[in-house]
């Protein structure tokens, strides 16, 4: 993926970038025969290709382990909404992720899951001088039929830019 | 932009995606001398380039009037979460838009806002069958210093599949 | 239920109240043999005690139909919190109150419901002048095994105190 | 405060409890010349009246220090819905306080605050057996317009019942 550098110039052509993805096909069907933390660890080492919703915003899974997932993000023009900061549905979509990967790395072999919300307080903009963004969902409640994940985005020294939780419905099992 | 065809063929290279968008210092320097209401009215009339997070997710403007704005949106491969349909985070940035330009479209020159928070409660899965989505959002109270909106995100025959709230902090004023 | 008048006396003793509740052993059981919207019938009837929590808060049943439950509160200084109003306690009992029997009111015998989250924004400072509210809970979504309730509370004149969102699990069934 | 023992024998008369409360407006009083801190230490110390709504449901102000509010409360019969448990309510009513002042724990003298929404999460039931829960509330994020706290609701031996999350919008300062 490439992106045009911003260039802060009002003159400019339009910009643009060049987003690939692999099929979503051969992703979902890395899921058979894995727990949920197999998985998610097959998609951390790049041996399956990473959901296309991740090329579109620029996102990358980072880390995995039982109950706790990490992703970041570098914020780019891209991103921007009209009133000059990253627009919160990136933080949203980094959100929804990390909590609900959190959830589906600790689910068994054939037990799915969907998110039944997504709630996001934003507590501080993004702009392209923020750099690199970290955000962790983990698992805070695991029950038979729901679970609750909640989640943070960070910058690098640790300022907190949003917090969030998520219900998820557990499928199966 | 231009969008590869979703193929279904598991053995298929990489999928590519060109996306454009203009410089987001015009956008927001068009908010100059102009209502909330206004503003978006002239990027409705293609006056002005669209935030790069439109051009990101591929959703369109489509209408605003004081205190509602509507957004649109062909579900595309590139939306999709690793579970087989458009990620939750392309609702939420679609409901966020929505609710936030929903507020906008209330307030005076000069006058701006911050979204506090975002909550979407997911009600139906959206996959490239679902066709075009459509996302409203309404101004549901009109503080001084605060203002609440909500949203729906509805098929094109009326089916609910997720709704939101938003409360936004109105700045300057 | 009695309750001493509130005099804004500052000199006066400590004031009282005697609340009186049925054994909720009773109206749990009627729930057999009824469907959801059968059960809550008898309760706005009288044909079975309120639930404890009802007279504890002084919030009244009004009205049920299938989808859309209304309870009513006449505020008082028993409500209140430390800084000058109606505690956000109250309006959340209401609340949840109205939107978990909305929800109740759909299902079948046999098929019972568990609140997963409450969610309230808060409009307006409710005090001993605003006179009595409403509550209003109806069904905007009912799945297989989830559903989604919505509330507002209102002053008699319709101004919005409050809005809420509620989603249930539905069990059994 | 007395309260007739729940007998679980469908044959009783109604029950009854009288509740005794103080003049809120010598607690709001109390306020002027002190910090949210100092304030909700002299509440601690029983040297003014705790508000009205703590008397109703039947819970305790137990310890305060800047940024961390606890309450504690005694499940009762009088907090019960009609579905075998405590309701909703009181988990929002517990919450609510316990974000709400760890938010005012922060404020210097002369600045007051509002609630501007509350969400909770349900992760357990409480009965008579559950015992004392303990609910406390932190703050998150202090900005210089808004706060964020979150709550927990958890019983004697670390269950999680309930998680809360609440936005204040700071007045004056």
């Amino acid at each position: 993926m490439t992106t045009t550098e911003p260039t802060g110039d009002t003159q400019a052509p339009a910009r643009s970038r060049v987003v690939e993805w692999g099929d979503p096909i051969v992703t979902a069907a890395g899921m058979s025969g894995r727990t949920g933390l197999e998985f998610l660890q097959t998609l951390v080492a790049g041996e399956l290709p990473p959901p296309p919703i991740l090329a579109t915003i620029g996102a990358a899974l980072e880390s995995v382990e039982a109950g706790k997932v990490v992703f970041t993000l570098d914020p780019a023009e891209y991103h921007y909404n009209p009133i000059g900061s990253v627009h919160g549905g990136v933080y949203a979509t980094l959100l929804d992720s990390a909590m609900g990967c959190a959830v589906q790395s600790m689910l068994p072999e054939q037990v799915g899951y969907t998110s039944l919300d997504l709630s996001v307080k934003f507590l501080g903009a993004i702009r392209l001088g923020t750099g690199r963004v970290t955000c962790t969902g983990t698992v805070v409640h695991l029950g038979r039929r729901t679970a609750l994940a909640e989640g943070t985005l960070t910058t690098q020294d640790g300022k907190l830019l949003a917090t969030g939780t998520s219900s998820c419905l557990i499928l199966g099992g």
